[in-house]
């Protein structure tokens, strides 16, 4: 029986927002966890071993106290808080949950994440001027659209704060590293204060360790 | 009161497989809805009319009975399929389920999905090869990552047909027409057949009208 036996652990790499996803719930939801940092620049998703863990060969992995893996964050958020009051009861305002969270990962991180990874990261942005201003392009539209929603209502997916804006949170609030301004949108930037003034929330560098 | 009151109604460009999931998924269920055809290369996802529906200016976009709408595919999926044989009731399961899920809207629709536009639709494969070259690359990684797990088990998520396989199969039926064989992925074209000999499975063209 290993020593770690009964405790969640959690292969990540500590700049990644979708790393941060699950270390936050975990957090937030007071569950223990052993943060195993996996360094995805120097393709340490990309050994024969951690590909046995998970072929898709990314971080976050999540290793359930069972034993049993679960990958890619946003399944892990779902998972992590079902039953809790991140999750709504309620059949539509889940729908508009699971809504948010596929646009976080289909519109928003493809842009905003990726931006912030070439910039900050890679430092290849000088030399892919066409690609940046599509990347940016994109971005603020996924911006806008947010914008839009939280001018209506104080969290993504409605009145209450929900998973959903655990994963939209995660590289919103660093989208400055991107490149990005976040003063076009006082809405995001007034709900980022909101997201981050939920009790036993903790930045990043806390969380991813 | 509206003819089409307490029916779904269903705004889809019928060449999308996006939109054929929410349309096979309804018809799977049994559930009868109204099809809107929304083209999108004529840009109808970006009037101000499409936009005030659903700000993100994409289709699929499902209107519930009630009127109130919901965006993302795979949102669709999760929601109509709630309570049904379609959805696990297993914790872990369901999880698996989602992680298919953002799996597909992650690493699978942006190569296979984006590289089938790219050559039936936009007709610009020649002049960006390049692009054409990374899609193709990382949608061979992803049919690989499929075949991996179907090599294991008859379902994407396990033993059972469930709303992962339909996301999953709505672009991966048509990946040739992408330019991508299937030979090579024995696994993934027997799970093809095993998806469409479920009871009431309906092709693209027989869902989306």
């Amino acid at each position: 029986m290993s020593e770690s036996e009964g405790r969640f652990r959690l292969y990540g790499d500590s700049r990644s927002g979708n790393c941060y996803k699950a270390a936050l719930m975990l957090r937030l939801l007071g569950k223990p966890f052993d943060w195993v940092e996996t360094d995805v620049m120097a393709r340490a998703t990309r050994t024969t071993e951690f590909l046995a863990k998970n072929p898709n060969g990314r971080v976050p992995l999540l290793q359930l106290p069972d034993g049993r893996y679960l990958a890619e964050s946003n399944a892990m958020l779902l998972h992590l808080a079902e039953g809790s009051r991140w999750i709504p009861q309620d059949a539509y305002q889940r729908a508009l949950v699971y809504q948010w969270m596929f646009f976080e990962q289909y519109t928003h991180e493809p842009a905003i994440a990726v931006a912030r990874f070439i910039v900050l990261f890679a430092k290849t942005a000088d030399s892919q001027p066409e690609r940046m201003k599509l990347l940016t392009d994109n971005g603020y539209a996924a911006l806008g659209v947010m914008e839009r929603q939280l001018g209506k209502t104080p969290f993504i997916a409605g009145d209450e704060f929900s998973v959903a804006d655990i994963a939209l949170y995660a590289y919103t609030h660093v989208a400055e590293e991107g490149g990005f301004e976040l003063a076009a949108s006082p809405a995001v930037v007034e709900w980022l204060a909101r997201v981050e003034a939920q009790p036993g929330h903790v930045s990043m560098a806390e969380a991813c360790r």
